[in-house]
């Protein structure tokens, strides 16, 4: 295992080479670091702006191996990665943040939930699914509308299915693949908010302002941040996010997704042990942004400040949304990050704009 | 040649892959362009952060045909481009910016302060030097001390020696190598200023607030921008800057120093057709840095806005220097830009910490 903290100089490897990887490779190059990718996509976006590329699955040991000896510490834009993968890292030598433990409790609906509301990070009232009694039953006790989710895997709304009537229960756990679920009841939310934080190897904890978030078609449309909520809110919000973290011995950034059922009351949503989406506004709206915050994290530097200088609106751009890029390119209040992605398909997450409001 | 502006997935080309070709790669990766590093030197610090490198030297026709075939637009991180080489990239179809008239005036340091006289950007007292007659009579014209430095190439204080004493002559001719050289008359400036400004294809200027920098050893220590000068000065500095800019028919960004005179005066001291190190402050101050400037000019963007929303004292890390990032991390108002540069000779330019005031 490398010492920390590590210096400029050393090599940080990261699973996974879209836009995620891409900024925290461009965050890690501007303190001094090289980084390699690995992702099965030759010419990824985040491979085209590090210093190299390893070409091959998440889950080839060979590959793993080898970004595990080139690197001092790897780390992920992504949370379902194999529990055998973070092993073979470990063992070629390289320091990996988050650790595995993190990562195991992110992947599955189930523990996740029941891990949160086990460290008074409390979520929505759910139920585990394995057969369709099992959903008839939840049903029953946690009443209808319920939203129906894959406990493994899916994301942006895929793998889940709104239950508005006990007839609709077969036909949705047939849309899930008859997979092991979890059934959630309906948040009656005012707002969904969101939490950037990060917790480093000596325990620190650094929490960035709220955002509030407005998904479309299940896929996140814009932040606002910071969120216009009292301070008790964001204190409230602070303490859950320690919390969850601390509980878990996390190292490295974490979103983690609320709904603000308004009465001070703060729901988690779901959490994501990696740089998120709705954290994007802190690279125009903080000095030292969630990208930056990830890889000081994980190198074992010291975590860099939260505090916002700008509110922000962070709009995702879509697809061929993208097109966009002339107009917003010539509005002095608009900041343009392109992920590089040359195939704009429908619904594909191309860039995003923060307007400094 | 291309259609401006050039949309994003085009391919920049960068001659030189030091640490303003670095910088100058992470912000057209920011706006979705892809990055082609020319350079001698296997693995530069630029090309760590680019897409793909050219390994060969400056002026070798095959790997600027190459460069110039697999970019949009080529631009530079030094002045010292020869001119053969901006001829071979645009015949194999790139456009070049800035272009040839800019940067062969810049080569030049005698034709480069009579440009700026003929524009009524004022510089000191000067006289073109070819033998030790020439620099006699020069010496007798313009007064002692003065400084004697070669017409071409010299940068960071090589190249150029004080003359105090006229018995000094000949051996300070001697020392730059009797080459064609230029005496400056000794400026009894209060400080020494700069402004960093931009010209887009479409004429327009951008200029930022004016730096104040301090040089130690012929090598910028510290730039403190915005400046504490009068309103005045800040419009005398953006007239001199749009004039220049406008009579090269400039396109890019191009630092500017200048002598405070103190009396309201401002003095060219030298200009560089280029990013510049006393505009590195602009990362941490202003919404839109030099490097996106640079960037959106030469691509045929709108120029983006140069105001400052924080005041910043950038600082060089040379050589060992750079061993001071364990105390920098830990410090929240310290901005950290680290080069990648794996070997830290004495008087290295290693990295640069922007410091928020």
């Amino acid at each position: 295992m490398p010492q920390l903290p590590l210096p400029p100089g050393s090599t940080l490897g990261i699973l996974g080479g879209g836009q995620l990887g891409r900024m925290l490779s461009q965050a890690a190059s501007r303190l001094g670091f090289d980084v390699v990718i690995l992702d099965p996509q030759p010419d990824c976006p985040a491979a085209r702006v590090s210093r190299a590329q390893i070409t091959a699955p998440y889950d080839d040991p060979d590959a793993l191996q080898a970004l595990g000896r080139l690197c001092d510490v790897v780390t992920f834009e992504f949370e379902n990665v194999p529990a055998a993968s973070v092993e073979t890292l470990a063992e070629a030598g390289a320091l990996v943040a988050p650790g595995p433990t993190a990562l195991a409790v992110g992947q599955d609906r189930v523990d996740e939930k029941t891990y949160l509301n086990a460290v008074d990070a409390p979520t929505v009232a759910f139920a585990a699914v394995t057969t369709l009694d099992d959903l008839t039953n939840a049903i029953e006790r946690l009443g209808l509308p319920a939203l129906l989710k894959t406990r493994r895997e899916g994301y942006d709304g895929k793998g889940q299915v709104w239950i508005r009537d006990a007839a609709e229960a077969e036909a949705a756990f047939d849309a899930i693949g008859r997979r092991p679920a979890v059934l959630e009841a309906a948040a009656v939310f005012q707002r969904e908010l969101s939490i950037i934080a990060a917790r480093g190897h000596d325990g620190a904890v650094a929490v960035y302002p709220l955002g509030e978030n407005v998904h479309k078609n299940g896929v996140l449309k814009t932040t606002i941040a910071p969120a216009a909520v009292d301070p008790a809110t964001q204190a409230r919000a602070e303490q859950i996010a320690a919390a969850v973290l601390d509980g878990l011995d996390y190292i490295g950034v974490m979103g983690i997704e609320l709904f603000d059922m308004g009465d001070g009351e703060l729901l988690v949503n779901e959490v994501a042990p990696r740089v998120h989406n709705t954290g994007h506004w802190t690279q125009d709206g903080c000095v030292c942004d969630q990208f930056e915050q990830h890889v000081r994290a994980v190198v074992g530097w010291p975590l860099g400040p939260t505090q916002a200088h700008a509110r922000i609106e962070m709009t995702n751009l879509l697809g061929a949304e993208v097109e966009d890029w002339r107009a917003l390119a010539a509005q002095p209040d608009a900041r343009l990050h392109l992920y590089g992605k040359h195939d704009a398909r429908p619904g594909r997450k191309m860039a995003h704009v923060n307007r400094i409001l």
